[in-house]
């Protein structure tokens, strides 16, 4: 297959290698039946690959990245019945089993089996179950028949691809968050970040029947962006008083639901990090019984934090705040195959143009240095690694 | 005040009439505190109006109709104390005490004090407790604290009337309908019934993320009218076999999610009533473990029914076929209050055009009859009561 | 392994019979890898046996019969990676894939691959898919990892299982009935028919929190071991007034939740079969936005039914009494998987003492025939099979 | 009516003193005619108010204290429809309006307009709103007909008075607790803190199905009574690693659902408060994705904490613990309405035997101040005054 990928070699650094073609078989070698090899067709850049390659993680050099994958079926197992060769499917960034009690209930997030580590397993992701990541021309996928989403015509597909290729992570992410956080028809609608998955959440809350989305940041050109596909933006340069520029929308200090698309890397007015701004920003804006979506990533450890504590990840959160309100805060990695079918389908129908939304930039694997750092930069775009040129046609 | 209403004579008749001012007393006599008066700013003409009109219940002469209203509070009791003068308010059709076990757990449409006969109770409405219809200048809503729903702002208020008219009752109930069919994003969805109810639904099956809606019906004029609105049309007329017809639009003979927005006056491909076949089409076209909306009304008596089964509400349903796919069916009056701030919200922020969509035509309370006339002649129009020109201005 | 099963020859007949040897193969004869062996440590007899041994259904001659199932795993193929030989588990009457829309949202019991027919699949029994039944010494079981629910003690699964061998399918049954009927802490309850699921349905109610479990039937001896067992019996050869017998014993004629344990082979005081008379008895006693739970079957063709509606499945309800109190209803086999595992940690854990609730009696599997006579004569009595006398020890 | 009452007079100290009758008004003075006044049958201690007393509060001296009451109608004002005088009634502690868009959503705990500062009103308590406190022998409740749970029957109430009297706060509180935890049939419990509301966690958590009930103190005498009622203690001075105590247990380091009953003024093995530590074990021993469910309080503000980060409510979380497993964190007061009928029901049924389980000890009311310093040492009672003997009979 002669296979290329994108490796991380250190902090800061991430290079197009020839890597090892992939195999069906498991990170402890163990033959599985139940995999497809997949030909990539397209491969996103995510904001958490962003983590490893800055440092704030334990990745090791060598780390072959990506775990926003579509890709096409060129070799399966011989336990693989819902899958043909030639389908074009999405791939949720989780790696799940489909046997044990989380992804039984749903919570292929927190699958119990697919990382000795803790619960919850991911492609090309440190500490996430050594899978191989997929930002790369080929890639293999276990559990196949459980995880994969098919395309239901390949044509269709391959014109909307654009948009599919969001399936795997942002959008469902972004979804999750608006979900979790009560999002319903005619909710009044904070979104804190607007990066892509800020923009995944703020479309999805708009899909979701929000009358009032807003979103903010302080990178005046990602919230240019914002306000062209239809967000009202809220400029954080602007001072801290987030309650008081809401009201200036809305009319109220308060908004239904809020999403934090920020994470532990928050940083305050003033410049500096500061882990729990956006968590107790949240909290300050959240109408009583309100609830708190946060895809936002959290961690139990950081190297590269401001201090002590947040190095343990120990957080100065005013929970108090939202205990007053009797509030809910609802956490962790996203579900994707809750939600990537019915989004597939809105998407097929012409319902949720993401890929516009979010500005996707089709580039080629080649090019994806170029890519990584652009998107470091702040860059209001989200880039797509095209590894065959499928997408260029 | 000069009272004007609009009553029901007899079987086929209705006419507008001087009838008495409102006052602060119940149906019973009983002075209310927690009531107000209000000038009736808008009031629209249900089908379910038509069905005492047609005689299909045991209403009898002399019933004020009308429980589809907007109005301005013009006198309060001394226990209002969330409401002033000059408020523009919607009314929820169900006459709710906000006390008892059902109002409390939100399910006012089966409020167990308002009615001695039975749960629940309506304005203008036959067995619904007496309490006076609204097709009128000035109307009494007691409870009102807990019922009425004020708008933000008078002017703005205004300037959407055309559309908030329609919260009191039919955009609440499609979008019941849809909700506890379970309609969420992407899901592909199918109305029975393109009438006010129907369009309603439909437009709230939208605004939840459905990818396609469906709407069937026989009239040419209905179906012309929900495709220019942006529904897929499914032409009754042309045969019995409706998973075909779905089919043909979408690759699947089942659907997600479907809506009986016809009810126990149903009918057949061969024309003559069948109060059942909506119920069991809904059966068949259902997908495995999906969920059936029932807003359509269904009768424990029915007067004019065609077989003596029917007129003591025994219908012919082949339950089978919806036990075989693991289906919930869901019943009722809808409890308008669950719903209508949120769809408040999403029409005053430009998300929800429900008048256009359901075709609203403003007339005059004085020309209500004709009102009554076109509309029970299929008329692809929802008929908006204007008593004091506030809305043709 | 020298097998021998259960078989149907005929209307009214079973006999134990040598039968094949399981091998791990489907019903079309592909080779299935993810499947498993078991030797069966019990089975039990199931009212739904009854009604293919009755005639009530096109069950040809020669069916193994029996899908209650609980074994040890002897023999596992080669994608079997959560279960070792030996492993004690618990087979859900439902054959699922855990593949397909409906497995991955926890809708097993209508699963759309392993039935070529319809959507759901089963062990034994007509229509279901062709998967052999367990009343046998050893049985083969597709997708072990996803549809068995392993013990995690074999000695304290071994000194538990008469109340273990309930999982497979009436203790979920009962609990899918009690939970979709929205039973909960403090509910007065309703259960029609004292069989084995009706009193499942009763003890689900109970350890969901229920203050009273009232349970009706034509079987004096079912009602005395019903109230034995705690419940409070409600004999129905005193007269047709089942809402003046329930305000009897709770002073109100309605109840919050009710669940039809009984199907389409209901029948009225008068003693002839009325397929719809339970159905329209629970919507009758159920209170406002109240939810019936329909656990007993419905078909959509009755070869032996009383009339020609009823053979194509066609109830007389009276659908109107449903629809005037809000009330939903709840249909479908249940998904056992989305209960067996906290049932069966209620058992382990001395909560849920079902095997003396239903009255188990375990007897060998030779004696099978006499086990499905009695039962058929009313016996209040839940006959577990035992093929290896495993439990007999 | 002579009324006396407990009377917060400064820091460390309560009295009983003359205080003022009730009147149809509120705080504000105006007349409420939807109000009614009680004699107080009886009128519990509870841990909220041992925080203003001592001195963890704003709290002004003068303040008449008490929120848990319950008690018989002696008068009411016009609007009150739904009530009669003799009627015996529990008060959730939670003032509400039942006209609000918080309180029609069933969220009372957080109603809008009867404390102008913040969302939320209660009964002798600071910040919540000035309404009188009901460690008295009468007082004013307003909104009744909302408000008020009647009991059915009056001596069958009075027969259950020890228990019953727990439905104004603990019990709905302790039970809110365990139903957003997530509790249901089969699971494995943690419960942080045996004082009445974890031991009425407890109690909702056992009557919700629970499979294995664990609490967690540092007090011998309340562990003692815990497992005397059937909860399996968990010795805090045995060490900190909760997790391993567990495992001893269960066999298993995590939990299904875990409940904070201690708040912010939790401490350490060490003996020290450390306001976040119950949060961050809820987290460590809670299953990946599982709920906390905290109905413990935590601050804005804290005059008497140990260091200035948490005098404003800051607290050192790590946050990312529960992040990692996709945990969802459920706070605020219990809407006690959403609860209370359904505990009613139960309790009357002999289902939930409340007072044993908190080890109710009634006391007269003039024996107030000795019961909160007994209480405060940390009896394992809960202290219950009886103001007019009526229990004491």
């Amino acid at each position: 297959m002669s296979n290329r990928g994108v490796v991380y070699t250190g902090p800061g650094k991430v290079e197009v290698q020839n890597i090892a073609d992939p195999v069906l078989a498991g990170p402890d070698g163990r033959k599985l039946e139940h995999a497809v090899i997949l030909k990539v067709v397209s491969t996103n850049i995510c904001g958490s690959d962003q983590q490893m390659v800055r440092g704030r993680t334990t990745a090791e050099p060598g780390l072959v990245l990506g775990h926003e994958i579509t890709g096409e079926v060129i070799e399966k197992g011989a336990d693989v019945e819902m899958l043909s060769i030639g389908d074009i499917v999405s791939v949720p960034f989780n790696v799940a089993c489909g046997r044990c009690r989380c992804c039984r209930e749903g919570d292929t997030g927190v699958c119990l089996t697919v990382n000795p580590a803790r619960a919850g397993g991911a492609y090309g992701y440190v500490d996430m179950g050594g899978w191989i990541g997929g930002q790369a021309r080929y890639v293999m996928v276990p559990y196949a028949d459980f995880n994969l989403l098919r395309f239901p015509d390949r044509d269709r597909a391959m014109s909307k691809i654009r948009d599919l290729t969001m399936l795997s992570d942002i959008l469902p992410t972004g979804f999750h968050g608006a979900w979790k956080a009560g999002v319903s028809v005619g909710s009044i609608v904070y979104v804190a970040g607007a990066g892509p998955v800020g923009l995944a959440a703020a479309a999805s809350a708009r899909i979701l029947g929000a009358a009032v989305v807003m979103i903010g940041d302080f990178n005046a050109e990602r919230l240019d962006h914002a306000r062209r596909v239809g967000f009202e933006p809220v400029d954080l340069t602007r001072g801290d008083d987030l309650p008081e520029m809401i009201a200036q929308i809305t009319g109220s200090p308060e908004v239904d639901a809020a999403i934090d698309a920020v994470g532990f890397e928050a940083r305050g007015h003033s410049g500096g990090e500061q882990p729990a701004i956006v968590l107790n920003q949240m909290m300050q804006i959240t109408r009583a019984a309100g609830n708190i979506g946060i895809p936002g990533l959290y961690v139990t450890e950081d190297p590269g934090a401001v201090d002590d504590a947040a190095r343990h990840g120990s957080l100065s959160m005013r929970f108090g705040l939202g205990w007053a309100k009797a509030q809910s805060l609802h956490t962790g990695q996203t579900p994707v195959l809750k939600y990537n079918r019915q989004l597939m389908q809105a998407i097929l129908h012409d319902r949720l143009p993401i890929a516009d939304i979010v500005n996707a930039q089709v580039i080629s694997l080649e090019d994806a240095v170029q890519g990584y750092e652009s998107f470091d930069r702040g860059a209001a775009k989200k880039f797509v690694l095209d590894p065959h040129g499928m997408l260029a046609a």
